[in-house]
């Protein structure tokens, strides 16, 4: 493009500003520049591709930093594909060594991409969604197409892909049809004629292959966008439904507000970034108060309100600040706890306060039993070597944090 | 098959021998036997697939090596599927790298096929052959059937093919669909429930595929059985159209005649094995002979008179020898003269020789420029410093040997 470049106006320097806010990677930026510049002047908008995996249905906060750039996008008018990948879910893991792939039926994809639009529609404006499913080009592709479309990329890129190169390097199998379905992902964009794929960090590789067969198909290249990763409730590892520290989007505003509570405030500040929407100069403003002396606890009621507002309402999100506040007045515990699950039993009420994220540190932990505030189903706790053998416990840290935590 | 083995009859031993004979490998040799032994008591022929590209179907003595063995297992009562690979003929190199490698339409298939077929039942027995296209069911397999296939092999297997390791260990691109042949090679025996697979010794990766997919599918395993290639009359490269080396089956009687005669005596033997029918004890018979003084040049004659036979008629074989020794008798330059290739103008006249295998060594060379032997274009050679620049020339060494070599 660099031949012929539009000289970029105000609105299309803001557009680019919203939509590098917190991502990781835009790939290539003076592109999507161009490419935005292009819209406002010809008025047609961008194509927003978001591939979905309509295998795991429910959707929890760290899926919606994707959803809401989507939604920053489509508040500048571009359009949002949302691409159910049912050609592969319907087919599942052929070589029978995923056994958490079983193939759907085109009735469960139905049902799971009815679940997830759903919900997705929480943060995305329908006006600006278009719904597609890929079986629709890659049955139509055929043997000989999928012969074609294989043809188009080598051996050694693909192997350069991270877990590919780790997989082979330390003997693990990787079947040979797990080579074509990056390259299925991106024959994707060349049939939407994407402008844009946005997708997490680890997806970066499957974009790139978007771009790549779209230049081999004789199209204009897509962009990719890549966001991080949110960090789960424990501060450590990224949110997941089988690390027990998500949010569930469809969780009770009492639920969502005890966890969003229960973040460090150094993570607040990630999910301001990748979860609020309000601008950055406001959440600069907020880092400010906080300085002149505001109780960062203050600020993390805000955010709380803000999600359970957008995913309940905001009488929810009022009413779930009355209960946490009225817990910390009376001492009570809370009915709507959120559930933590530790492993090792026999465990030290030292190492579960920290891996249950009641303490950032064993300092901590050490301190809040000296002071007298570790209580376990009531109880509190003068000794620092008690073991918890398995089972489940009401643990409360001060007066602010509880939690139902399993011993496994 | 051990739980159940069936004893062996002297007429399995002997099967077993025929096939084989001259061969580089029979994999497993303990379960064809089986098979061979459950074919004799059932009745059942064996199905024996060779797989034909049908890109050249010109065949030189080269590929009837493979195909005399084909024959020897006819004459033992098997079947023997001809199966024409018009699937990926038909789409050709898709990467476009290989421009040698042009799709053909469906009509040039089939008629390669045709050209190629009728060549072959110079050797097969027409009513103990079936033929197949592969597209029958490749086509069938779709976008999905491709996908499922992929995944019954992983993609260290795959690099383990030799040229595969190779290319990827120098950095030279593979696509990822030359992945994609060998499994639909492999897919064409467990559609033909084949028994056996024949091929040259390059094809042994691609045999084995067959052997894994079947057993991926349930089938009992094909074995497969690879025959060395054919030496050229070189008597150092692989026999070949592009080296210059080949003997056609649909030269004239002449051509073939001059040819076989221009092997060396050690060439012969090889040939003997690959090539003729007639027993090993036979074979052995004829070693002896020449251990007891008969001319080897007769033995060779017996070979020749078996091949042009085999490909014109015993008269065109007989007016051959006739013509042959004619030409000797009257030092006559014979009118139909192998025609061979060398490179590296300006080349010396005893490199030449060594070269167009009209001496089997640098000293044969000299010696037979200082008998007096050597005659270029009718000139006889003294100065053993000779070079000769690019062009075509009649060489003659001795009474016997003539070759119009072209010097490149």
């Amino acid at each position: 493009m660099s031949s012929s470049e539009t000289p970029l106006t105000a609105e299309v320097h803001t557009a680019l500003e919203i939509a590098k806010r917190g991502c990781d990677e835009l790939i290539v930026e003076r592109d999507f520049a161009q490419k935005l510049a292009r819209s406002q002047s010809t008025g047609q908008p961008l194509r927003i591709k978001l591939g979905l995996d309509p295998t795991a249905p429910d959707i929890h906060l760290g899926h919606t930093v994707v959803l809401n750039k989507m939604r920053q996008l489509q508040d500048l008018g571009h359009t949002v594909i949302f691409l159910i990948g049912d050609f592969t879910s319907t087919i599942g893991d052929p070589s029978g060594r995923n056994s958490t792939r079983p193939p759907l039926t085109p009735e469960q994809v139905k049902d799971n991409a009815k679940t997830y639009y759903d919900q997705a529609h929480l943060v995305l404006d329908p006006s600006r969604t278009e719904v597609r499913y890929n079986s629709e080009w890659c049955d139509q592709l055929g043997s000989r197409g999928m012969i074609q479309l294989a043809s188009r990329y080598t051996v050694a890129r693909m192997m350069e892909r991270d877990d590919f190169t780790k997989r082979f390097q330390s003997h693990t199998p990787i079947s040979v049809h797990e080579f074509l379905y990056p390259l299925l992902q991106g024959y994707d964009s060349v049939q939407l004629k994407a402008d844009l794929e946005l997708g997490g960090t680890d997806q970066k590789f499957n974009l790139l292959v978007g771009r790549e067969l779209q230049k081999e198909y004789g199209q204009e290249q897509q962009c990719i966008l890549t966001m991080p990763l949110l960090v789960g409730t424990d501060g450590v590892e990224k949110m997941s439904k089988s690390k027990g520290n998500y949010i569930g989007i469809t969780e009770s505003a009492n639920s969502m507000f005890g966890k969003l509570m229960s973040i460090s405030d150094t993570l607040m500040w990630s999910y301001y970034e990748l979860l609020s929407f309000k601008s950055l100069d406001e959440i600069a403003g907020l880092r400010q108060q906080i300085e002149n002396g505001t109780n960062p606890r203050d600020v993390k009621v805000a955010l709380a309100q803000e999600i359970i507002t957008r995913f309940h309402s905001a009488q929810a999100a009022d009413e779930a600040l009355r209960d946490f506040e009225a817990r910390f007045r009376h001492g009570e515990i809370p009915q709507d706890l959120p559930e933590i699950s530790v492993n090792g039993a026999p465990l030290g009420i030292v190492k579960l306060l920290r891996e249950a994220g009641l303490a950032q540190s064993n300092s901590e932990a050490n301190r809040s039993i000296d002071q007298g505030g570790v209580r376990v189903d009531g109880t509190r706790i003068e000794d620092k070597g008690l073991a918890l053998e398995a089972g489940t416990y009401v643990v409360q840290v001060g007066k602010r944090r509880f939690a139902k935590v399993t011993v496994n």
